[in-house]
Order: structure tokens, then C-alpha cells, then sequence
């Protein structure tokens, strides 16, 4: 399906690349660790998206930074593009061999290397999962919170910029990393930055490799923010009258201060969507779903703060709990999500938007997206991280309908350009890849000439993932 | 006084700047809003720190984005060194015409653009500064909550990555920057990033010129993120019989989820010298001080919490109140603490430094350095923002003494050292300017030549703050 694929790929045809002389040389340096067949090629592209997938020419299994090393090493020498792969569930095509060349399976670089109980730091590997990582920080009492939905890597998060449902309180990857390892395109290793929690020194390279999507470099170990694990946890769950009293109750709760963990959305077509795959009875209405931290005293202390809010913007069936059980049952008809939207169409292709606006332009937002895909017949649930103002459309197409795949496109311009308009971004935490670089020009002009300097100057060679977001 | 000085310059020498053609042509173009007066270029000069003063060739006064536009493309087509001055409060030499050139006064750039109550962003001009800022923002019921000490303006705090008492809660500059508005140094005016909270949409500009020293471009706007002023506050103090037993119970605290506002740590020097000049009558004991913010039930937990944790480190005297009179009076010693060093010996030159380390090696680091100023006989109270890992030996030291002036230079440098050694950083908060660029060296080796890269590339004449940071 080739709904989306924005190649305008000017940038990167001018290189050389020499991918033969690059495989030759890694079957020779990597031996068992390498592999040039097609199931394994197959394996590393991107397949959790709509966009097409295409093959790397070589796979290789790296078990060391010095691998990674080598590796980068090669395909500097002879010019060969180079795609580092994680768990492989990104969503805009970054995993795609688009100029050809080497796909680096990072997944056996999976230690956890260093915890730091006293500073709430921990070094990992950027194989490591963010289940793996939470199963193995359990017994010290703390947690790293951010939950992109996927048991992604922590490299492949590190890469996106990834969030997800309780960034709201926790930020992004952007705020949870300390400091990165990298292996620099010509090879050499680097430390972006001290363990120190706060630093002045220097440029922030830190945050220049975060969500550059493996264009300037390969993660080789990231440390990371941790926190307590909560003394108590609370969920909450209420319906609204309208998208924009659910909003507007999540600003006010916002300004008052009340720190709210997760704050998510349902769009009367996504509730009926749970109701139908999860049978449960929830009113057609606009739903939010709530989960509170803090100490016993405090998370109840939020949770009626909120439920006053709520009343004001004519909230209905406010219920909430502390007990785990009941705590999955309220949050049953967001666990659910995916599933229920695909059992609506079980033959359509899914595609994740995932456009992010000031709060303040939320509800609009959201409004003038549904009513354009009532007008243009088209078919999509929205679920979002209202708290960020970051919210998902899950459109459902049939991708051999050449109509609708064109109707398609041009609602998830109208979206991109809609969000754009409203001081927004065309990508809250997916990333660009292949599928928003013209929309990345779209949003931000002129400065997307700064970032192909940087990408120029640090991968003259053009090597590091090419053809993604620049 | 020459202490400090870390001018290697190497890769500002091939630059041929032009600054007479340059001062010709600003003339031309802003008549009396440039000046060459002697008396107008001291002031515009580094004149609050420990390094010489470095006389611009002239000042621009600039009160639009296009003024400033204008400057550095003459800055540009001449090749003439360009230095961004807001409130003057900076403490590494950023000031400094270390290779002439023009400074750019930006405090006629002091408007407050648009505040948005509902998303908690405002937008505005480099030369607000912050207490202009919140004294503008009271009645919205918001706040912005980052606090140098100084009233530095928003544009340097951006510049320098600005922290501060309170970034154990509300983070640093990095953190509270959504997006800038920047003078490249070629002329061309950029967005980093739209109003979003939170984006993937390409590389971190907004970041990469946070903390860049003026070294990347100049800021024309800044939108930032605001927090709603808390119901209630509270402050508290207690005194401990060690720094190990202070940091301890601040570690505790921190992975107990309190979320504490402010927690400095004063040393027993420190304290003697508030005693003396505030007419205190503290024990002579390491101590702390903290403030709590949130709803008023939270504020009585938060404090009884802490007061349950500082137990188990034997502190004492443990007192707290949310009076605001009497707040002021439990914080006494920590406003007065630049003044009653000063006091210590009124005709010593004063240095602040700021390393930051993780917060398990802090007592270690802590207790190290005060040993080092006793067996040097060096003399220098320390102030620490003891939940991040940073602390503030406040040097005095006879400028006059050629002995006094080397021994001080080398405590300096093992003091850096030892930081990072314990894998911490040479600068948490006052950036890296002219004091610290050997330091940033040792601390991020070859990390250093990508960040000359990148300045290479977007400033290829050198024209922007050359001299500092790299």
C-alpha cells in the first residue's frame, strides 16, 4: 500500500553508496552474526505501518557497542546506509531500507547495565524493553513511566522522542534521559552528558540524538530518570455532554494543579467501539479515563478535586477506585482500543495519526476532524492524551479501494495542515520516518533547512538511516 | 583580575574579522540607537564576575526582531563578532568582547507577546525578565517558576539553561521552553518548534539553542510554560549532625514521591556567616531548608512526610508553617547568604561556582571540597540545590594576591575534577562561558568536537559569541 509514502527523497541521491563492497566486508567481519537471507531481511523493515516495506540488503546481530562500532564503521568506509532496528514496532516507516543497505538488529544489546537507586537512575542497553526494564526494577521499588503502548525498546523510544498515556505527568523521552552513548557516523564513540541531573555544559546533544530517528548516530546505552513507584494508584472514569466540556475539565484540572498521571479521551465513536468488542454499557457520550499517583491521602484528594471540576462541565457517572481489579475493569474500554476499532472493519488497514495542539484548540481540533471524515465517508475512532493536547485518529481504509486510499490522503493532510494551523504539530510522538516529511516542511519552513546543515556536517556521507525525516 | 581565563581560542584565530566595517555600517543603519561611548560599552561588558572585562567596539540597542535581523546580517556580511546582552547578570564571562565586536542590548525587547491561561504558555521577548514576567502574570493565577537568584532576563536564562532553587520540581530551562524564535547567525529568523506540548517533529532546535551561549544565534521570542500559583505554600528548616545525614534524608524524600519545591542545603560555614550577619542564632550544624507547594492538605502531608524521613537522619529542630511572615523568617539564612558572605571579608572578590553531581556522591563531593579549602586555607561557604546535586562554593579570595589567586585557581580545577570524576558536570547552572572550557573538555572529550562542528556549520564566520563555550 503506498497510502502516504512522501519520498521526495533530493537530499540523499547525490551519495555514492556502495552497499555490495559494505556486505562483502561485514560477511567477512561479522560471520554468523550476519545475514543476507530473506526471511531475516524480511524481519527488519517496517511492518507496523502503512507504508511499504523495503528490504535491507544485510542484517546484522550486534552484541557490542564494538559491533555497533564496526559495523558503522564499514558502512562509513564504503558509503553504505545504515538502519538501526529495535523491537520493530514504529509506526512511520523508519525501519524501512529505502536507499537499501544494513539493517543492525540491536536486540542482544540488552543489559541493564548500572542501577542507580539513590540517584532514581538506571543505564540500559537500547535493546532493553520497557517491560524488561519495570520487571527488573520491581524489587527497588521504583519505575521508569514512559508507556508508548508497545513493549518498544528503549533505544527505539529514545530514537521517536516516544511518550504516550501518561506524559501528562511524567514527559516525554525528551525529560526522562540523562545521557546517551552513541556511535558517531564516522565511527567514534561518544557521551552526550554527565549522570548529573542538570547540566549546563555545552550544547545539549543529548536531546539533538533523542527523536533524530537514527539519522545522526547509533544509541549504544541511554540512562534514564526513574521514579518511586506510587504508594497508591486511582483510576476514574466519566462520560461528558460534549468533546469540549471533556476538554475544557481537563484544562481546569490542569491549572489547579491537581497532577494528574494519565488522562485519556474516548470520542463517541471509539465508546461505541468498546461497547461493542468489550460488551460493556458505556453511555455514547465522550469519556475520560483518569489515573491519579501519589500517597493513599493524596490520589483521593485528586480524585474528588477532580470530580468537583468535572460537575462544573456537566460530567455524568463519575466513578472511581483504588483496587487493582476494579481499576482494569474501569480502564477496560482503553485497554482495549486497538482491538475494538479493528473488529470494525477486520479487513481494512489501520492507520495511526497522531497530531498534537495547545489544549486550548483540543476540542476544534478534534470536532472539524470528525465532521471531515463524516463528510468524506471515511471511518475513524479518536483516542487521545487530551492532557497533552495529543490525540489519535484510527483511520480504517481498504487499501485496494484506489478512492478511498486518495480520500485517505488527502483527510491526513487536511489533519496535519489543521493541526498545523492551530499552533501544532503534524506528529506528537510518533516521529516523521517517511510518511511527514513534507508536512515537518509544512510546519516548520525554513528551520528544516537548519536541521539538514546538522544532519549534513555530523553524516556527510549520508549513511545514518536516510530518506527519514529530512 | 585574571583568574580563570581559559582563552584558547584556536578556533576563532583564522576568522578575519572585519569590525570597523561593521561598526561603519550599524552606524549608518541605526544612528542613535548605536553607540560607541565608552561609558555605554563598559556597561555592556561581563562585569559581575571574576573575569577581566572585554570592552564590545559598540552597542546596538535594538526594540524589534527586525532590529536585531539587521545587526547580524551586517555582523555577517562583515564578519564582525556579535554578543547578546539582556540583564548582565551572567556569571562565566558570556559578556565578554573577548575579540570586539558589537553587543546587542536586548532589553528594549521587553514585551509579554500572549499569555494563554488555557494551554499555561505565554510567549514573550527576550529582555522580560522574570520578575517583570510574574508580577505581569499574578492575576491569571499563574506562574512562572524558574528562579536564578538574579532578575535575570527570560532571554539569557535561555541562553544559559537557567535553573535554580526550585528546578527540583519544576525543572530547568531545558524543561520549560516549548519553542524559540531565533536570529540565525546568516540573518534568516527561524521557529524552532510550534505551541505544542510536546512534538517529534524533527531535531530539537529548541533544545540545541537552549544553553547555547548566544553561540548559535540570537532568541527573539520564547514561549515557555506556566504553572498555577499552588493554593498553598510551606516552608520548613532543620538542622543535621552531618552533610551525609542532610543529602540522605534528601534522597529519601525524593524516591518517597514528595514533591518537594525548594530544598538548599546551607554548610556550617555557611551558617556561621547568616548567623553573624543576619543575627541568627541557627545551631553551627549542616542545614536544611525546604519549601512545599500544592493544596493545603498536601502541603501538611508533604511537610509531616519530610519530617518523619529527616527523623530517621537525627535531624533537629524541625519546624515548618505556611504563614508567609514567618516563612520569610525561616528562609532568612537562605536570602541572606550572598550578602552575609560578602560580609565574611567585604574586600574579597567573590566566585560562585556550580558543580552538580549525582545526588549519591554529593556529601562525598561536598565533604571532599571543604577539606580541600582547609588544607589550602582557602575560605568559602557552600550553598547547595541539594535535590539536583548542586552546589555553590562561594570563594573569597584577595584578588591582589598573586598566591592567593593561584592556590584559588587550582582548588577550582580539582574541583571540577572531582565532580567529574564522581560523574557529574563542571557547570549545573552558570554555563560554560570563558571559565570553563578546558573543564568541558575534560568532561565530554571528544563529545566536544561534534558541538564545533555543528557551530561550524550553522555560524561558518564565527561571528556569533565567539570565545565561549568551545
Amino acid at each position: 500500500m503506498t497510502v502516504l509514502n512522501q519520498n521526495d527523497n533530493a537530499m540523499f541521491k547525490d551519495y555514492n553508496y556502495n552497499i555490495f563492497g559494505a556486505v562483502d566486508a561485514l560477511k567477512k567481519e561479522f560471520g554468523q552474526q550476519f545475514s543476507i537471507s530473506n526471511s531475516v531481511r524480511e524481519q527488519h523493515t517496517s511492518t507496523t505501518t502503512v507504508h511499504q516495506p523495503e528490504l535491507p540488503d544485510g542484517v546484522v546481530f550486534a552484541s557490542s557497542k564494538e559491533d555497533v562500532q564496526k559495523t558503522v564503521k564499514i558502512c562509513n568506509d564504503f558509503g553504505c546506509p545504515i538502519i538501526p532496528f529495535g523491537a520493530g514496532s514504529s509506526l512511520e516507516g523508519h525501519l524501512n531500507a529505502n536507499f537499501g543497505g544494513i539493517s543492525i538488529d540491536m536486540n542482544n544489546l540488552n543489559k541493564i547495565i548500572e542501577v542507580h537507586p539513590e540517584d532514581s537512575t538506571v543505564i540500559v542497553q537500547p535493546g532493553v524493553t520497557r517491560e524488561q526494564l519495570n520487571t527488573y526494577l520491581r524489587d527497588t521499588g521504583l519505575f521508569f513511566p514512559i508507556d508508548p503502548g508497545a513493549n518498544a525498546s528503549i533505544g527505539g523510544m529514545t530514537a521517536t522522542r516516544a511518550s504516550g498515556t501518561n506524559a501528562v505527568r511524567y514527559g516525554t523521552m525528551k525529560d526522562n534521559v540523562i545521557s546517551l552513548e552513541v556511535v558517531m557516523p564516522n565511527g567514534e564513540i561518544i557521551k552526550t552528558a554527565s549522570r548529573a541531573k542538570k547540566s549546563s555544559a555545552g550544547y545539549d546533544l543529548t536531546r539533538l540524538i533523542v527523536g533524530s530517528e537514527g539519522t545522526l548516530g547509533v544509541i549504544t546505552e541511554i540512562t534514564l530518570k526513574l521514579y518511586g513507584i506510587p504508594e497508591e494508584i486511582g483510576a476514574g472514569r466519566c462520560t461528558f455532554p460534549s468533546v469540549k466540556d471533556a476538554t475544557d475539565a481537563v484544562i481546569m484540572t490542569i491549572q489547579a494543579g491537581i497532577p494528574v498521571a494519565r488522562i485519556e479521551l474516548l470520542d463517541v465513536a471509539q465508546v461505541k467501539a468498546v461497547n461493542n468488542y468489550s460488551k460493556l454499557n458505556l453511555p455514547e457520550s465522550p469519556l475520560l479515563l483518569l489515573e491519579f499517583h501519589g500517597s493513599k491521602s493524596s490520589v483521593k484528594e485528586q480524585s474528588e478535586l477532580f470530580n468537583e471540576i468535572s460537575k462544573d462541565f456537566d460530567a455524568d457517572n463519575f466513578e472511581w477506585t483504588s483496587n487493582i481489579e476494579e481499576r482494569n475493569k474501569l480502564w477496560k474500554a482503553r485497554h482495549d482500543v486497538y482491538y475494538a476499532v479493528k473488529a470494525c472493519r477486520p479487513e481494512a488497514e489501520y492507520i495511526a495519526t497522531d497530531v498534537c495542539v495547545p489544549i486550548s484548540r483540543l476540542s476544534e481540533c478534534i470536532m472539524d476532524t470528525i465532521e471531515d471524515m463524516e463528510k468524506n465517508s471515511l471511518f475513524g475512532p479518536i483516542v487521545g492524551h487530551v492532557g497533552d493536547g495529543n490525540f489519535h485518529v484510527q483511520l480504517l481504509i481498504d487499501p485496494k479501494s484506489q478512492k478511498e486510499v486518495e480520500v485517505a490522503n488527502g483527510f491526513l493532510e487536511r489533519l496535519a495542515h489543521r493541526a498545523i494551523r492551530m499552533d501544532g504539530t503534524c506528529t506528537g510522538e510518533h516521529g516523521v520516518g517517511q510518511g511527514k516529511k513534507q508536512y515537518l516542511i509544512d510546519e516548520l519552513g525554513p528551520t528544516v533547512n537548519f536541521m539538514k546543515l546538522i544532519k549534513n556536517e555530523l553524516d556527510p556521507k549520508g549513511i545514518m538511516n536516510p530518506g527519514k525525516i529530512l
